[in-house]
C-alpha cells in the first residue's frame, strides 16, 4: 500500500568543479539542486511512495530549476512557495585521496531563510499523511524557519502523523543567535524517529554517554527518558580511511534494543552528499513498510552506502539494487 | 610612459550556461570573474599600463579565484582586501536569435556591499597615479560602497588625479533606501569624463535633452554647466537587430564638439558583457597617451566593438588589434 | 481558468553531436528525450495548464528518464505505461550554413509502435479534459498506434472535447503497410483544428489547391467541406535560407478569414526542432484562453519562432516572453 | 612472419555516460563503436597481424562511423556488408564502488541479425587466412546469423584454418527461438581453441565439472572428448572486490596441462569492457607468434589486465607494453 | 571507374581553442589532425576513389594518432614512414565576428622537416597511380621537403601521372634560406593544374596580371606561355564581411576558357580551414571523373563551400550532397 | 617575516588527454603550464612569500598564457623574457592501475633552450633575495642554459643567497653534446640543499653507496665530502603499487642526522606530476620559516602527498591545510 511522506526544508543549489579540481581552479561548475529533506523524498518517491516536498524558493529561473529537480522524481511540488529573493547555495570541493572535501555555504538571506512562517497551512498540507521528516538543519537556518518547524511537527502531532527528526548538527550555521540546545530540545521532543550521533546529542540536546554502556545506545535511553515520545534512534558509523576510501555500517536503537548492519567497505568514492538521507530515507520506508527492524536498519545502511556511487544529492536506485546489495549480490558485478 | 590607473569597484562571480542553454536547463555553469571597473583595468593592463584595482573580496576560494582573475593579467591587487562575507554573484542567461539575453543578480550583502570605507585609505592608494575610474554600480549597491565612493573621489581630486565615471545605471539594484538623484550627482560632480545615455542622464541626474540641439549634446552642455569639471562626455550606441546581430558606433562630446566613430556591424556576438568597459578602458588610454579626440572615440570604439567577439567579461586584445580594427585591416581573415 | 490538456504520441530519445558536428565525427551525443505531441504538453504546463500525456514507454532506465523529463515540467505522467521493449530512437545531426540539418530515424518496433490499443482506458484519461491533441505521427508508426489514435478521437468526441491533429507528414515512416490516405482521413475528420501544409493535405488527405484562390485557404475550404468539424486550420510558413538563417511567420483559417501574423526573421538558428509542436501549443493555449484569433495566431507563431533560440525539443518560455516578442519588445536585448 | 587473422561478429554503437553517472542522469553520451569479435582485430592489428572483420553494418552515418573505428587502428573492412536498417545498441552504466555496471541491450532486428547468409563467400574471405576467430554472440541473436557462423566455420576448416570461439554466454540474447544447446555444440566441434568458463559450458554444452578433478580441467576434458578438434581451452578468471576492485588471473588447459598466469590485483578500474576480448586476441597472437604456452597465457592475461585501463571497448597496447606487464616492469610508474 | 590518386605533404597537428575562446584563454584544446595534401586524399577517399598519402610522421603516439585519422577515411597510410622526431603542430584560433582567426606554426623541425629524400622510392609509390597532388607548403618546409617534392613530380612526370600543385604560399614558412622564386618556377612546370591566386603566382613565380584582360585570365596565360605543361588554373574566390560571414566562388581557366561557379554565401561558417584542400579534391575528382569543365568547377566550389560547415580540417560529405548544393537543392533544410 | 625566493627553469605547455585516455585517443587535451622549478613559486607564494621565476617564453598567445599561469598565482614575472620561438611542450598520458603514465618531451629548440645567458643580470635580479632555486632540468636542455644556470648559483653564491637544487636527473634530455657528470658537478658545489636519490647522484655525479651505512646517508657524506657547501639533502621515497596507488615518504639528511617523514598511503591519485616540486617548496618554506629540520622534512612531505590529489602541475594548498594532514587532521573528511 502506497504511503504519503511530507518533508521539509531548503532546496539549495549546489555548485561544484569537475574531475577533483579545487574550487579555485575550476573553470566550470556542475549545477545540482538538492537538500537534506528533500533528498529523502526523491528517494522515497523511487520506492513506489507519494511524496510531497515543502519548501521556500525564488521565483526565477533558479526556483524552477530547483522545483524541476525534485518533480523530475516524482516528489509532489505543489506546496512550494515562491517568493522574491535568491536561492541558497552551497559550493562542494570534492576532495580526493588525503584531500578533505570541503562545503562552503553561501544560503545566508535565502528566499527560504526569510520564509514568512504563517503562510503554511500545515494541517491542511499534513492532512493524509503518513509521516512527516524535518531536519536540524531547518531551524539552524533563521527564526522564521525554526518557527515554522515548529508548526510542522505540532501539527503533524494533532494528525497522529509519524515523525522523524534528522539532527543534522552542522556548526558554521545557527547564526541567528539563537544556540541549537535553544530551540532543538522542543522539536526533537515531537519525534518518534531520531537520527543523531554522539556531536549531534552533545551540542543539541546537551546530552552525552553515561556509565559504560554502549555509548549510542547510553544516549538514546537519555534522550526517551527526556522526550517519551522518541522511541527509535538511528545513524551510520563512518570510518573515513580517506577521500575515496570509507567504510560505513549502520546503527539502530529501537524497542530497547542496538540492531547493527553490515560494514561496506567503500572504494572510489563518487560523491558521499546525501548518504545520510538516502539512510533516512531507507529507514522512513522500511518502517513503514516492513515490521522488521533488522530489515530496516539493513535496508536504510545499504542505501546509505550505494549513495556514495551516484553523483549529486540524491539516491537513485530501485528497491530491488538496495536488497541486492543488503544481500551481497552482484555487488560491483557487470551485468549483462 | 607608462600611466598608472586606478579602478574601484565590486567584482562578481559570473555563471552562464552553456551554448545557449536556458538557466533552467543548465547542468553545468560557466565561471567567469569580473566586474564593470575591474574589467576597465584588465584591459588597461593589456596595453602597457599598470593599474590596480580596488575591492572586497570575501576570504575563501572564491575570493582567491577572483584576485586570481585579475592578477593573472597584470592588474594590481594588493590593495583588494579579504573579509568574511560572501561574493556577489550574477547569473546570466545568454540570449541568441530573437531571445534577450538576460542576468539575474544575486549581489546582496555581499563582502563588498558590507565594506568598510573607513578601511580605505584612498591618499596611500591614489598616491602617484594618473587616473581614477568609478561606475555609479557602487554607489548603487550600499551606503557604505557610496560613502567609500565619495571618499576616493574627494581624495583624487585633492590628489588632483583625473577622474572617470561610467554612470552605469541599473534600475534593479539601488535597493538600500537612497535614489540615484541622492547620490550620483555630487559623484559626477568630481569627474573629468563622464560615460553615459539618455536614461543614465535622465535618472541619475534628472536631466533630460532640450531644444532641437543633437538630444546627447544637449544632454553634455546641461551636465557641464552643473558641474564644471565634467567636461568630457561619451557612450556607445547600439542598435540591436536581435541577439547575435547589433551595429554599434561610439560619441564623444570633448573640448564643445562632438566626435563619433564608424559604425561595426556585429554578426554572431559571441559576448557583449564588458563591452561598455572595453570602450571605457580604450577612452582611458587614448586620453593619457593621446592628443587626438577623434582617435580616442576609434580606439574606444573598437575595443568596444572587439569585445563582442570574446567570451568572459574581459577585454583581451592588444593594442594592433585594436588599431586594425580602427583601420578595418584584418577584420575577419584567417591570418597564418 | 485552468484548463486540462491530453496528448498523445510517442516519446524518444533524441542523439545529436555537439557544436556542428557531422554525426560520424561525433565522440559523444547530447541525450534529449522529446517527441511531437508532448513537447506540446511541456509548453502547455509552462502556462498554467494542466496536461497529461500519454504514451507507451519502455520498462528500463531510458523509460525512466523519458518520464522525467516530461515530469520535470509539470506533464501528467500517471497514465504512460511502461512496457518491455525499446525506446524510439532519432539521430539528429544539426546542420549549419549551407549544409542541411538531417534526422536518422531508428524507432521501429519501439514499445510504443507495439501498444496495445486495448490497454488504454480513454474515456477514463479523456474524463475532464478540455482539449485532446494527436499528430499524424502516431498513426504512421503501426497498425496498432493508428488503432490506438483512432479510439482517442473517437472517446475525444464523445466526451466533447475539443481536438486538435498535426497532420506532420513524414514520408520514411509509414512503413507498417498502409498509406496515409487510408488512415488519415477518418482522424482527421473528427479534428476541430488541423496543423498541415500543402504537402501534408496532398499526402496524408489527396487534398490540393485548387483555382485562384490563396492556396492555403482553398484547401482549408476543401477539408472543411469533406470534414464539416474541421473548421480551423493553422501552419507556420518558412523561408529557409540556409541553416542558420530563416524566416518565419504563421497563417491561420478560421472563420472563414485568414489571420496572418508578423515575418520573424532568425538569425543563428539554435534549435529548430520542436517549433512546429511550439507553434501548436501557442494556438491550444490561444483558443482555450482567448477570444480573438489573430492574438491567437500572433501567440502561436512568436512561440514557435521563439523555440529556434533553445536546445533541445521543449520551448522553455513564459507568456510573458512570447507576448514580449508578439510586441517586438526586449527582442534580442540585455535584460538586467 | 605477418598472420592474417579474420574475425567475425556484429559491430555496435555503444552509448554510456559519463563520471559515473546512472543512465537516467546522462545529458551526454560518450559514443564507442565496438563488437567482441571486432576487438580482438583491433588488438591483434597493433601487434604487426593482418586483420579482416566480417559484419553487416547499416548504410547510414552510424555505420560508416562503425567502420572508421575499425579501420583507423588498420582492421580490414573490405568484406563488411553495407545493408538497410539500423546498427545494433548498447547502453553501458559505469557501476563504481558497490553499484554494479549494467548493460541494455538494444540490438535486435539490427542490419546484423538480419543478415543474409548467402551474401557472404566464405571462402573467398577466408582465403590465404591463419586464423579465424567467431563468439558464442553471433548465434545467439538469430537463426541467419547462426547460420553465418556454421558456415564460416565449415569453410575455414575445409582450407584448414585454426580456429578459435568464445563461448560469450549471454542470458539476456538467444531469443529467436533457438537454445544455446541446439546450435553451439555444432559450432564447438569446429573449433580448435574455445573460450568459456563454468557457465558457458554448462549453458551452451551442457558440461559441468565431474568428480575430484579441477573443475576447469574436467570440462575442458570432456569437451575434447566430445569434440576432437578442441584440444585448447583458456578462461579469466575474475574475483569482483567491487566495481573498481578485481583480481584477474587467467588459465589455460592444452596438451593436457593446465597453465596459470599470475594474478593481477586491478585497483580503480577504467573500464573492463572487452578484457575478455583483450585476452583472446593476446591467445590469437602467441599461438601464431610462439611456441610456449606459458608465454601465451602470460600475454593474453597481461592484455586483458591492461584493457582494464583503458576506456571504450578497445585494446589500445603494443607488444612491448603486454610483455612489460606480464614482467612486472614499470607498472603503473611515470615514465619520462 | 575506382581512379588512384598519391598525395605528399606533412600531417600536423592542429589545436585550437573550444567555443571562440582566445588561445591565451584555453584550459582545453580541441584535437585534429591534418594537412593540406592529406585533407585531399580524405576527401577523395569518400568517393570512391583510391587514395594514398605520402609522409614521414614521429614514431610515437602522435604519430600513430595522425596516421589513425586518415585510415580512418580510408585514405592509404602504408607508406607513410614513421621516424623519431617531433610532429609539426599548429594553433588555431577561430575568430568571430570582426575578430580574425589566426595561425600560429610550430612545425619547424618536425619528423617531415627532416625528411631523408632518398628513402622515398617514388617510382614504386606512384606506380598504377591516376594523378598525383603537392603543394607549395612542403618544399617552404626545408631543403630536404623540396628535395622529395621536386623528386615526386619528376616520377610522376616519368611515369605519365597526371599532377596537380596548389600554390599555397605562406610568407611565415620559407625559412630555411631559399626563396619561393628559387623553388617553386621548376615545381609548377610539371604542373598539368595549378591552384592559386594573384598573390600566389607573384610570389611564388613572379608573375603578374598584365594589361586590360581579366587579371586571373591574364596571370593564366602567362604561366602556359612559360610552363606548357601547366594548362589548367583554378582558385577560389573569397569576400571576408567577417569571421562569419563570407563569400565565395571558383574559377577555373581551362582550354582558353574561364568557367566560373555561383557565389555561396556562407553564414554562421563553423571552421574555414581545409576549404580550400576541398576544392582541390572536388577538382581533381570531376578532373578523373566527369568531360565537363564548368560541373568540374561547379563541384570544386560545393565542396569548398560545403567544408565551412565542417569543424575540423576534413570535408566529410558525399558526392551527394556536393551535388545537391551544387543544384541547391536541400540548403540548410530539415531533412527527415 | 615575508622572505624572497627566486627560481629559474624553463615553463612547458603541458598537454594531456581526459579520464584516462591514451594519447592516441584524444579528441581535447587538457591544457596546463608549468615546469618544475616555477611549480616552486607557485606552491611559496601560496604560503605569504615573495617570489619572482626567472625564464625565457615566446612571445606569442602561449608564451603570455604561460605568463599568466604564473602570475595568477602571485608570482612575480617581471624578468620573464620573452623571445621570438617556440614554447617546450610535454605530452602527459596519465596511467591507471597498472598502466603506466608517460610523458613525451616536445621541448627542443624552445625559446628557453635557446636563451641568451649575457641578457640575464644576475646580481640584479638577485639583489634582496633569501633564497635562489634551480634544478637539473634547465642544464640539460641545451648548452645556453646551463650556462646561465652557472651564472645564476655564481651570482647568488656572490650574494650570499641560500642555493638549492633539484637533481631531477631525466635520461631522455641531454641530448646537446654533454653529459651530466660534466656539468653537474660544478653547479651541485654551489648548493646549500641539493634534492635527489640514487639514481641522481650515481648519473649526475658518479657517487654510489659505500658500505653498510644507510644508502641514502652514505651517498649525501660523500657529496660533502666533495663539496663542502652541500650540507643538507633530501628526497622522497615512493612505493609504486600502481598508477592510482603509491605510498610515499621523506628523508632529510642534514646536520649529520637522517630525519624520516611518516608515509603517507595515497590511493585514487589524481595527478602526481609536480609533487616533487611540492616536496621541494616545503623544504624551502620550512628552512625560511623554522628551526625544526623534523618540522621541515615533515611539511615538505606533507606537501607533496597533498600535490597528488590535485590536477596539473601546480600544488595548491594553504599552510593550514598541509599542517592538518603532518598532524592527520580532517584527512579525506567532508568538511561543512
Amino acid at each position: 500500500m502506497s504511503k504519503k511522506i511530507i518533508t521539509f526544508g531548503e532546496v539549495l543549489l549546489r555548485l561544484s568543479g569537475q574531475h577533483h579540481e579545487r574550487l579555485q581552479q575550476a573553470s566550470v561548475f556542475d549545477v545540482v539542486y538538492g537538500g537534506s529533506e528533500a533528498n529523502v523524498s526523491v528517494a522515497l518517491s523511487q520506492w513506489s511512495n507519494t511524496t510531497s516536498h515543502i519548501s521556500v524558493l525564488p521565483d526565477n529561473d533558479l526556483g524552477y530549476a530547483a522545483i524541476h529537480a525534485l518533480r523530475k522524481f516524482g516528489v509532489g511540488v505543489e506546496s512550494i512557495q515562491l517568493q522574491p529573493g535568491r536561492i541558497g547555495i552551497y559550493l562542494l570541493e570534492n576532495g580526493a585521496s588525503v584531500r578533505a572535501s570541503k562545503v562552503i555555504y553561501d544560503r545566508y538571506d535565502s528566499a527560504f531563510a526569510k520564509l514568512d512562517s504563517s503562510n503554511i497551512n500545515w494541517e491542511e498540507i499534513l492532512n493524509g499523511a503518513d509521516w512527516f521528516h524535518w531536519s536540524g538543519i531547518t531551524p539552524a537556518i533563521s527564526a522564521s524557519a525554526a518557527k515554522a518547524c515548529l508548526a510542522a511537527v505540532n501539527a503533524a502531532r494533532k494528525l497522529n502523523i509519524k515523525i522523524s527528526g534528522d539532527i543534522n548538527y552542522r556548526r558554521v550555521l545557527w547564526q541567528y543567535g539563537k544556540s541549537p540546545q535553544e530551540v532543538m530540545p522542543e522539536l526533537i521532543s515531537y519525534c518518534d524517529v531520531v537520527i543523531g550521533g554522539k556531536t549531534d546529542f552533545e551540542n543539541c540536546l546537551g546530552i552525552v554517554p553515561q556509565g559504560e554502556e554502549d555509548p549510542f545506545v547510553s544516549v538514546c535511553k537519555q534522550v526517551t527518558k527526556q522526550f517519551p515520545a522518541a522511541k527509535m534512534f538511528a545513524n551510520t558509523v563512518r570510518d573515513t580511511i580517506d577521500a575515496s576510501e570509507n567504510s560505513l555500517y549502520g546503527i539502530f536503537y529501537a524497542g530497547n534494543k542496538l540492531y547493527t548492519s553490515q560494514v561496506y567497505n567503500l572504494h572510489d568514492i563518487v560523491d558521499r552528499i546525501g548518504s545520510g538521507d538516502a539512510f533516512m530515507a531507507g529507514l522512513i520506508h522500511k518502517l513503514l513498510h516492513s515490521n522488521s527492524l533488522q530489515e530496516t536498519i539493513d535496508f536504510a545502511t545499504a542505501a546509505a552506502a550505494f549513495k556514495h556511487t551516484i553523483p549529486g544529492d540524491a539516491l537513485i536506485a530501485t528497491q530491488e539494487e538496495i536488497n541486492q546489495l543488503v544481500q551481497g549480490i552482484n555487488v560491483g558485478k557487470l551485468l549483462r
